[in-house]
């Protein structure tokens, strides 16, 4: 295994904390079954419904796990992160639980409904354009005024801790999987998830589905060499980010594979899953669903376990509704 | 109490032994909460999730009762039904599961989802005019035909005790509530809710909600006889078939009240479920949330289980969206 040394990482024991901490102030999502999608596959299909997490996603695990785990005397300032829109709500949920001061730079162009759910949380928006350059630079901007606490949406230990809190729930329900298949943005989820299987369950596969559009996660675990796009394009838009130091860490030490898919095939499993399943998932999550759905054979005759990150769309603009 | 001696009535024995014979073919569907619409409230709300049942729909819980009671020297004729669609899914969901013909007549203005639903689990679809007469004229040549034994959707001891089980799942995973809220059409599910709740929580207050432009339950349990109305409009397509007298007995027995609610009312509780809780209901679930937001006094305070029925929509028009 390689390992950066002046990398801090978070552990095992890191994530039996943060599931103690955050216990209060989270959902243990439901674990839903679909004999429908498992037979067009033939391998039985654990959904872990993170949708129905707090502020529909699963990343109300780690920033929970961040904000509750300040001490006392830094909670004055409050925390700020940048965020394509659901870090931003689930920091913002965190903080208003906390009751402490949160600000939010996000694109100009992210969904209404997440910009809303924000300001609803009483969090502060301040927007950036839609690419990696500028949201850097005007967040650096919101922490030098604010001297707020810098919670990213994934590369932090405290994130990635309260992320791998999902897989824990997820092996204590079902016992060893065959596979776990997550969507890989950042790579928070996954990386949570390489965390906790390493020590819970370290035969099972992991699988990280990525847009095509948005394949800088494929390409840097094909290379082996950190990608990232400045703007990609794809309906994806929780999947935009790239790897980070440490998300790439465990990207590279416990990742199976990393399957792409495009953006049609994104559109017919999340409108699957919601015909199907009658839950609401957002683009990112039917990437997941998506990349098995392509890969049939490297699921079929398997217990899979898929994550079903969150379900923060727009419902007035359907991706299936052409007008 | 008032009986009808002739009226052959299941008993919570049979809820008890319903439950045994479909458990291998069922959900036990989860209880989501939702704080955010609670605190609308000022109530805890438990919502059982029947939308996530097979078949998506709580139908599916009478209809397999129903087909796997069946002596197996009956099995060869099959079932049949006439249903606004849900039922017709059920029915045929169960059907499918054991091996056994079906035919359903079903208004051809059903949701083409409800239809698409039916002939995938393998029904025969035989269509009428949207209106209980043409319904009923149109059955009875099927029947008299097929020989098929006749499940009606909700006049029928098998499927009232079959839809008594999910009352039951409940009242076993939270304890005793206040009160349970469930939308009204023809009454299987309330009926079936009164059955278990008689027995298991006989203080619990059972409300019945239903479309105020399909009020024949509300109408015939102010009036105390029997009204029905030939094709009432609503949005909520499983709500518009008339109370008969197996649950009407219920009804009139063990239900407190029957609340209303208007087309715009149930649209706006349908979008709210939607955008909170990241589940898909269709607009007869929607029916017991908006009785809830529109009686906050009625519900304040209290433990308030809350039965979503079903999640079967068309998903290419949703009822908020004006084109």
């Amino acid at each position: 295994m390689e390992t950066n040394l002046l990398l801090t990482l978070p552990t095992y024991d890191d994530v039996l904390a943060a599931h103690e901490r955050i216990r209060p102030y989270i959902h243990r999502t439901p674990i839903l079954t679909s004999t429908q999608i498992g037979e067009m596959i033939g391998a039985t299909l654990h959904f872990k419904c993170e949708n129905l997490q707090k502020a529909g996603v699963f990343k109300a695990r780690g920033a929970c796990n961040a904000v509750f785990g300040l001490s006392e005397d830094l909670t004055a300032k409050g925390v700020a992160t940048h965020s394509s829109g659901n870090h931003g709500l689930a920091l913002s949920y965190a903080a208003w639980r906390r009751g402490i001061p949160v600000s939010v730079v996000m694109p100009r162009t992210a969904p209404q409904a997440k910009k809303d759910a924000v300001r609803a949380y009483g969090g502060t928006i301040v927007e950036c354009e839609p690419s990696t350059s500028s949201r850097e630079a005007v967040f650096a901007e919101v922490v030098a005024k604010s001297g707020a606490d810098f919670v990213h949406p994934y590369n932090d230990e405290r994130v990635i801790a309260g992320q791998g809190t999902c897989a824990k729930e997820m092996i204590e329900d079902l016992g060893e999987l065959d596979a776990i298949v997550a969507p890989i943005g950042g790579g928070g989820m996954v990386s949570g998830t390489c965390l906790t299987c390493s020590t819970m369950a370290p035969k099972v596969e992991i699988y990280a589905a990525e847009p095509e559009q948005a394949d800088d996660a494929y390409q840097t675990f094909k290379t082996g060499q950190l990608v990232a796009y400045d703007a990609p394009v794809t309906i994806a838009d929780g999947l935009k980010v790239p790897l980070k130091d440490r998300t790439w860490h465990f990207v590279r030490n416990y990742v199976t594979d990393v399957l792409i898919v495009t953006e049609s095939e994104i559109i017919d499993a999340m409108r699957l899953v919601w015909a199907r399943m009658k839950i609401i998932i957002e683009p990112s999550s039917a990437v997941a669903v998506a990349s098995i759905l392509k890969n049939r054979a490297l699921f079929a005759g398997k217990r899979v376990g898929v994550i079903l990150t969150g379900g923060n769309v727009d419902l007035n603009k359907l991706p299936w509704q052409t007008n």
